[in-house]
């Protein structure tokens, strides 16, 4: 009977392997892994010292990190727990693009009655960068509220947006968004993707918003952008540095506001890692190809 | 033929006269006035000079002023630009739920990397008072986004809710919201609706956001109650006193939130305002009954 070792221990993630036909086993001995924490030693011992070990899925959706430490040999399985957070980040974006359309982070700031200059959400257009399934949910998000869509991906495919274009029409969504929405993970080809020609190419009334990864906007490009007033402003939940520290320029600006990395957090996505775990643990007893699977050559 | 005065002039608002098959006449003896300002002693004038005068149109969704004023004479017919607003004022209020959803009031006042309380906005409880066409809109948008929705009006007629209530059901329409809207027109009934007692029912989870007119709420009842803790916060685009004076206790608290009556505008309602003037036109002049008539007993 295959074994699963659930870190740290919590008593959903087992109940949801046990349902799904495996055993819960040791970190040392268990065929498979399934990690929520963030403790990048723990896992790199394990990963050396379980010769079992065919299959870890990881608890977090974006996985630059254990990438980047260099501990998911590419002789196990790796999962990350893509599209857990979806439907919180989207109702992130769409509290984002609302705030700013009706001016609200200029009301919170003020303290007596001055006009606010309001617009409609209906009738604009937001371009999605990556079109995974937390891109596929901000665009039905967007779409319910009356928005034009755009997406982008790598390979161009078509997530229910009204134009799904690929790597090679970033200008074009730049060009053609009121609001344009950074959902890729943190690879190679996506740092510093949005830098000082990418701000040339926006609207300078657009909004840039950031629920991916904070070095995918090149930060020392946003703030000359913001400068030469090139955009309309930036709403970021990640940043470049993170957190952002204390008296950093971007904290003081009128038309920037920074949300603490809250799109969603692990007790949001925690039904849906559960569900996960259970279809996932079921596929892997099974002998099926796993969701979420992270390519390490593309690095997501 | 009949003839329509436009005051004041306006382009767009005349040629919605002659394209409904009226003439364009004189204040002084115009059959009907299209009246877009907010002159109450220029109206109370023509009113009472006018004999021809049988209809007048204002260009404003809630008229407890002009019938405060006295200038709206029962001989004559009355519409209010009923709903010309609906869409802008319910993206406004998406815009409130998703801001106090998202702790975005908190970002914006921060200056520093510290968490928020964000929470779902999909599945929570919206309870609206008014279920008039912009009521109507707020329900379909809150669905679109996933909320659960009562309306509340005088008649309980459905208007697209999960649950339609008459007056009678107040206090379980606040005790069931997590965010309370108040959309109702201001008339003798609903002058300070929302008041001690009516706050002592309300979650203490919940928010209250006003968008219909300020004096709905007894201001200085809310404020016992945000002292209290009775209820998580208030989000007011209209307030009484209104414009809410500098230095007023309001403008200060941390879970409020003021906009200044911007939740639509002139020009947002403009189009709707003149699709709404050709109806009405048409109708006078084939002397069929007219939209958005005000009753005069009711006070809208």
């Amino acid at each position: 009977m295959v074994s699963v070792h659930v870190s740290p221990s919590d008593p959903d993630l087992e109940r949801a392997v046990l349902s799904a036909g495996a055993r819960l086993g040791a970190a040392e001995t268990a065929d498979a892994l399934v990690c929520v924490h963030d403790d990048l030693e723990w896992l790199r011992e394990t990963v050396v010292c379980n010769p079992n070990l065919r299959w870890v899925q990881l608890g977090a959706a974006g996985i630059d990190m254990w990438l980047e430490a260099g501990v998911m040999h590419p002789h196990i399985t790796w999962t990350a727990a893509k599209g857990i957070h979806a439907e919180a980040i989207a109702e992130h974006v769409m509290a984002l693009v609302y705030l700013a359309a009706k001016e609200l982070h200029c009301a919170a700031r003020r303290s007596s009655w001055v006009d606010l200059e309001v617009a409609r959400v209906a009738g604009s257009t937001i371009g999605v960068v990556g079109a995974g399934l937390t891109g596929r949910e901000v665009i039905r998000l967007a779409r319910c509220n009356g928005m034009r869509t755009i997406s982008l991906s790598r390979s161009g495919r078509d997530v229910g947006a009204d134009l799904s274009l690929g790597v090679e029409g970033l200008s074009q969504l730049l060009a053609a968004s009121d609001v344009v929405v950074l959902l890729c993970p943190l690879t190679e080809d996506t740092r510093g993707l949005i830098g000082d020609s990418e701000f040339v190419s926006m609207r300078q009334t657009a909004w840039l918003i950031n629920v991916g990864r904070g070095p995918v906007i090149d930060t020392a490009a946003l703030i000359r952008a913001l400068d030469a007033r090139q955009i309309a402003g930036a709403l970021l939940d990640v940043t470049d540095p993170e957190p952002l520290p204390e008296g950093h320029e971007l904290w003081s600006r009128s038309n920037v506001l920074v949300t603490p990395h809250v799109a969603s957090t692990p007790a949001m996505g925690k039904s849906a890692l559960v569900a996960l775990v259970v279809e996932n643990t079921r596929r892997f007893v099974a002998g099926n190809s796993l969701l979420g699977t992270v390519d390490l050559v593309a690095g997501y």
